[in-house]
């Protein structure tokens, strides 16, 4: 058992964070560094993309003991496509976040994020890198998720609670968006931190259990970005032992992890660019779990229905369309549906409903789409939101 | 060796057609047929859309002789998601029009497009048959490809003439577009008809090939319609031999198909809901064709690139980004990309140019983006056309 609370990742014992304007963007905070009192365990899962951003490729190289200590992350500038000296500067901001927190450069990941193919103003970042660890506090979680944010329009935390062997832990953490966003592994920038003391091979299988129902069932677009990553450090300093694996212990901590995972996600798409309303798509009856979350994210992600969503258009047809060209396997003569609780497609024809109560319930800030596949008993929830005039502004003038 | 010019279905000998307005849409013509004054050799690719529409069911099983006659296509309604009322009113149409012209009902093929999920409204529909037979000619070209129209704002059409044996030979053609929109098997209706002589399996080989080259390669919006159908009756009107396989003539003819459907597909990109902009990716130097094709079709198909393209925002980044996921096999420090003519990348990273002269490169109606993948020799052409408010607007209302 859990309880989910608006905390931050500096809400586990043990862990300081801060985010400062360094310069990299014009006026906003644009550097975060989350920094831990003692050695971490750590796991992470990267983006698919075959171009990689070099804090990626630093940062999958630095995590293969498993261990870390702080995170250094920047907004503004991606440093993607940037060649060898992306990664020297990558390497760069571990080493001078490593030597003033008075740690080795390995203990150290770097994330980024923001427009590809620009070098890093590393005249920026240095000075920036100082300050932020000067600034490391335990107040410092919500300032360091403001300063990942690129289009976001509002910082995402999010922190849960559970016992176990009558010790307290905390997960608490915190993510970015809000474009470049799609189901594809670990989309978007995420960091959780826990007090909680686990071995790094158990945190990497909770991790991935946890993103295959939350980062990885979002989209927005339909991009995965070069530079994703979702990283997590469990500290220990709550104390009490060490969660074991196949323990009631261990499954507490994976389903509060889940739980913040699956907040954190459905944060990044409420907050799509140019995003009015949330979308939630529940598939059932499938004929397996892959099958409901194919179907689930092709309902989410297709532009058509993303758009009559937007309009408030009760254009069901888009949805089957959806569902048919997902690759799930289903008969479309089983097929039910129902919008906001409306039934709208039973045995894959229309039956009878009101149009204007349909419109009504379809303009709402959030859409709940029900599919009943009739092939199997799978199911699979996958988040979205609609297409807008606001999106196509943002993304056609994101550098200027 | 073949010549491209503005012809119709009707330019090949022996065909006759006509578009009528038969009152699905308020004001526009909406169904057309095509005739043959002879039965024709036939072949067909149809949607890979699990959710398939009635005249798709209908079509491919009256086509299991390669022979038909004749095909009544309309406009303002899909008849997808409509169960067995829909499967009956497409044999209802193929019925009506085939006792019009004095046919077995199994040499007519039927399609439709438009709204999902509503029934047909045949008291329309069979008056507007008979007017159509009635109005056949060999001037109804222009009028048959206007009734197919959904949300184009032009109709498309386009021919071909040959020499083989010294016979002259045409293939002519037609299409739709302009939403639901992707490659994956012959995407949209298009309807091509030609005087050669041919083989039925000779056909479908050579239509296959050219619906990889052409209709298979442009996307509007990533979704793959459940009424998509690309049609070919050969009725060897132009008299002279059967074209053989294996021969220089089969070759010129296949040419020719391949050059009206590149034409068509081209076209329908163009006219793609709310673009105001043409674009042409060329990916060379792949592994292979197939990695070719993913990468091509990723680049056209990203809504970054797309919207960026809209703004005329150099965001190449977006480019790269979507070269990464494609699937596409090539390593990231070998890609050369340039914009309009105007190196950008090279070896995975920027190169020195003109930012403004780029933004003005890009403020034109065609883009033409060339990236070469350092992986191999395998080249693929991909269309598309940039992401608008306009699509967003169309989409948002589409049955208002």
């Amino acid at each position: 058992m859990h309880e989910v609370f608006p905390g931050h990742v500096t809400s586990p014992a043990g862990f300081l964070a801060a985010g400062v304007h360094a310069g990299i963007k014009r006026s906003r905070e644009d550097l975060a560094i989350i920094a831990s009192d003692r050695q971490a365990a750590a796991a992470a899962v990267f983006t698919t993309n075959r171009v990689k951003a070099a804090p990626v490729l630093y940062t999958r190289r630095a995590l293969r003991g498993n261990r870390l200590q702080a995170v250094v992350a920047n907004s503004g500038n991606a440093n993607a496509c940037t060649g060898p000296t992306g990664y020297r500067d990558a390497r760069t901001m571990a080493g001078d976040t490593a030597r003033a927190l008075g740690l080795k450069a390995t203990r150290v990941a770097v994330a980024s994020t923001g427009v590809i193919g620009v070098p890093l103003p590393m005249d920026q970042v240095r000075p920036g890198i100082a300050a932020a660890v000067h600034a490391l506090s335990v107040e410092g979680g919500p300032g360091a998720a403001r300063a990942i944010m690129t289009t976001d329009t509002f910082p995402k935390t999010l922190a849960a609670r559970f016992s176990a062997h009558g010790t307290e832990y905390i997960v608490g953490g915190m993510a970015k968006g809000s474009g470049m966003i799609h189901p594809q592994m670990a989309t978007t920038l995420g960091f959780i931190t826990t007090d909680a003391c686990l071995d790094g091979t158990d945190l990497a299988g909770c991790l991935r259990q946890a993103i295959d129902v939350s980062f990885n069932m979002i989209t927005v677009d339909g991009d995965t970005s070069t530079n994703d990553m979702v990283l997590v450090m469990a500290n220990g300093a709550a104390g009490g032992p060490r969660l074991l694996p196949g323990t009631p212990e261990l499954e507490a901590f994976g389903q509060a992890l889940e739980a913040v995972c699956t907040g954190l996600a459905k944060q990044v798409v409420m907050d799509g660019e140019g995003a009015t309303k949330f979308m939630e798509v529940k598939v059932g009856g499938a004929a397996s779990v892959k099958d409901a979350r194919k179907a689930a994210r092709a309902v989410a992600g297709s532009s058509l229905v993303k758009t009559a969503v937007f309009g408030a258009d009760g254009n069901w047809g888009r949805i089957l369309c959806a569902l048919g060209y997902s690759g799930a396997r289903f008969r479309p003569e089983r097929v039910n549906l129902a919008i906001c609780g409306l039934k709208v497609v039973s045995g894959g024809c229309p039956v009878n409903y009101s149009e204007s109560h349909l419109k009504e319930l379809l303009s709402s800030r959030e859409i709940l789409v029900s599919v009943h596949l009739g092939a199997g008993e799978a199911e699979a929830i996958s988040w979205g939101c609609d297409l807008t005039y606001e999106y196509v502004r943002i993304n056609g003038s994101y550098r200027s």
